[in-house]
């Protein structure tokens, strides 16, 4: 359907590639859509949902948030119910994969409006996965656009995070909010993909942010640390690393949680194991949040109770992680009416 | 969507929670509907298929039912395209379940309009599995109406069935028609759900009714047994187990057949597999069905052919099954539009 | 949705089947549909597409297409998320199989409009696949039209290959073309059904068609054989088998490759094994197109490239492959309203 496209498709990758007013304007109609939710703007549209991974929301959010705008999403689990796929140039195409990111892109951008990918890291080679090979080859060969549906950020959730803050402050103004991104235990070392969009999507609104992680080893990659440095200079606000609980928790307006894997040991997960054991006291509970200022707690979900925050928090008036997971429906389809408006 | 939701919401987990008055007015809706299929009792609203199992009929009765009537379905599969969920309360999730039916069913009643739930027994424990708390435990926690569609009981079933017997009959009123449900042979011990739902709306209806199995070992749990004999003393009609089958067949208006595991056995099935291969001859055929009052054969599908039923029965005139399977698609839109009516 | 179905319905199982002036109806109304994508020739009706094997382009389009002319499309994967199927007659089900065919097609047809079907071979036995018993059992049971969506062949691929050569060539008629269909190189043997296709659908239209491939092992069944020497009387056109490169090329107008297994083989496949590693250079590639007239090249997808077709070959503006992909989306629509006209 991309017979009247002219020049390369516009994509949503990542927030830090849209202007802070495109952001803003998302967010807006977003909010308009959480109470007027039918409409029209994809009526007769379709998206093609790519997941290499599980996905309970964001499967649910923009398969519903399409048919309520008009349109329809089909969804598509290559290697499981379609074909593997080669992500590599110049290969000679004799092991696994049948086709090739080209065709698979091209054919896709045949059919429908716009393409969602949801590729999580292969968690061997932090230097490979952080190329984002997979969402980087459908944005280069699709003629549509290209929504990130979490691979090494998840932009979508940014948007549904801040419109859950700016719902419980009040005001789409986050300026002057201390933003705690507390790292908690996990059995296994996830994905970084959460804890980098949040991170780049907090400093990005202007609040005063600190990342409390256990150790050095557990910062983020450069790139967003990067991007989070850029952003407090361009928006104002402020980065903090801690590795302290208390003077972070101390006065938090927002408590943000993640776990995720220590990039140091990527691929060679053995050896971080026991240190991540020595940190199962991250996680949230009453006693932590006591120490902020009345502070709102958020999460991504899914979320292992009383492994990443105990059962009394999650269930606190304080928890707006289901609020939030609901903003997902509607910032999608902000994005989605954003990217196809003509 | 459940934001105009002040009080808890009405599920649909067993017809016995429901008024006589209620099932008559779906059954009559359903009638109604078979012969108007398309309408907008749904329009821009959605129900999401939570399904721990296989399924062809339910599946594609819900999705097309909510088609018809406007509205959307999401099918999710927990554990396979979903995240695994955990049930129980206070639990340190620090095993495989990656999230909490809390979180689940609150986050998808942001979505939807109404959350279908398939989730079959472990056949570890029965003490545990007739405690249905898959089931219960998304009616505990959703914001918006809950309905089963197939767990310990299948009420869904229930309805198309005696859709089918009220057309086959060419009335409303089922009352003296002789009902036998018998046992039928299967190479695995299967679920009680469906002679469960038999027993308790063949004598909900009015019916005279038999259970007709090898052994007492192969009787129903007291729950079904004490809702059957509540249903009797309220609705008329009679209700007898027998393990004879030319005197349980003999003069039957109406014959359904089911297999399932002799509950002494559950979840230490090896026992159990002898006793049942000596009673394949309960397998339904024509020299049985002969003994009848000119009876009407059905069963909920799937069935193994010349296991369960001979391919004569099958595909006598007198065999239902498939008109069964087909209301299925009438009943559930009813249900639906009894949910979210306004 | 059968009530008002009082004779056998029309399939769509091949092309073979379908009169040359229907084909010609179905190609035009899909080109029509290309440029107005958008109807409501399917409203409320439904169509459940049954996959035994994985899909991409089929699955994306067939639900696309339902979508874009007001209908519904249900994916069913049997053996995966419903139920294993019994095809053989008067079986004692007592082994995998917990449904038969005409229970499936019987209550299918209760519920949709049409029933779309992909069964590949089992590549065990030929005389056993070559029967299609798949597709045929649904076409006997079904009481609604049932679609060929790849089993022995693929008469949709064909229809979408056709139009997109109509498109290249500027004309709706092929006669006098010269059309080759070359065998490729594949790590596995593949399923033959593309190249009984191409060979069946190429003659049909009248075209001087060369089999190439690397033996006469590699010839394709004798039924399919049979029918394109019907074509070619009945057409025009002509029909050769070739085992040189150099002469099949020289002065093509299209190219088409397909990889798949050489049929006396079947079944036993370790010996054939050494004699396809032979034939790598079959790979389509720069060399060989430059000895054609011009001709345009192009695959039915998943293609592995630098196995089956060159990089340069496939991102050439000579390769059509995607725009052939494109069409199945408008000649399957044009499929559906054929069948559910009234």
């Amino acid at each position: 359907m991309d017979s009247a496209m002219t020049s390369a498709p516009q994509h949503f990758l990542n927030t830090q590639d849209w202007t802070r007013a495109r952001l803003d304007a998302v967010l807006a109609d977003a909010a308009r859509m959480k109470h007027e939710p039918i409409g029209d703007a994809l009526k007769g549209r379709s998206i093609a949902l790519v997941f290499f991974n599980p996905s309970l929301r964001t499967r649910t959010s923009f398969e519903l948030g399409a048919f309520q705008l008009g349109g329809h999403a089909v969804v598509l689990q290559p290697g499981k119910d379609a074909w593997p796929i080669e992500f590599d140039l110049g290969t000679v195409m004799d092991s696994d994969a049948e086709e090739h990111i080209a065709e698979v892109a091209r054919v896709l951008s045949q059919y429908v409006d716009m393409i969602g990918v949801r590729a999580f890291p292969k968690f061997v080679d932090w230097s490979v996965d952080r190329e984002d090979r997979v969402l980087k080859g459908f944005a280069k060969y699709a003629t549509v656009p290209v929504i990130n549906m979490e691979t090494i950020t998840h932009p979508c959730q940014e948007l549904a995070h801040v419109l859950a803050l700016q719902e419980h402050f009040g005001s789409s103004d986050l300026r002057g909010k201390k933003y705690v991104l507390t790292w908690t235990y996990h059995p296994r070392p996830l994905n970084t993909a959460v804890a980098n969009s949040a991170l780049t999507i907090a400093t990005r609104m202007g609040m005063d942010v600190t990342l409390l992680c256990p150790t050095p080893e557990y910062q983020l990659d450069e790139r967003y640390m990067d991007w989070a440095e850029a952003n407090v200079i361009e928006s104002g606000g402020s980065l903090a690393v801690s590795h302290d609980i208390d003077s972070a928790y101390a006065g938090a307006d927002v408590v943000y949680a993640k776990s995720w894997g220590a990039l140091p040991y990527f691929g060679n997960w053995a050896p971080e194991k026991p240190i991540r054991d020595r940190y199962k006291h991250f996680m949230v509970d009453e006693a932590k949040m006591a120490l902020t200022r009345d502070g709102v707690f958020s999460h991504c979900l899914p979320l292992r109770r009383n492994v990443k925050a105990s059962d009394a928090v999650m269930d606190s008036p304080r928890c707006i992680a289901v609020q939030e997971a609901g903003n997902r429906l509607h910032v999608q389809k902000a994005v989605m009416r954003a990217l196809v408006a003509r």
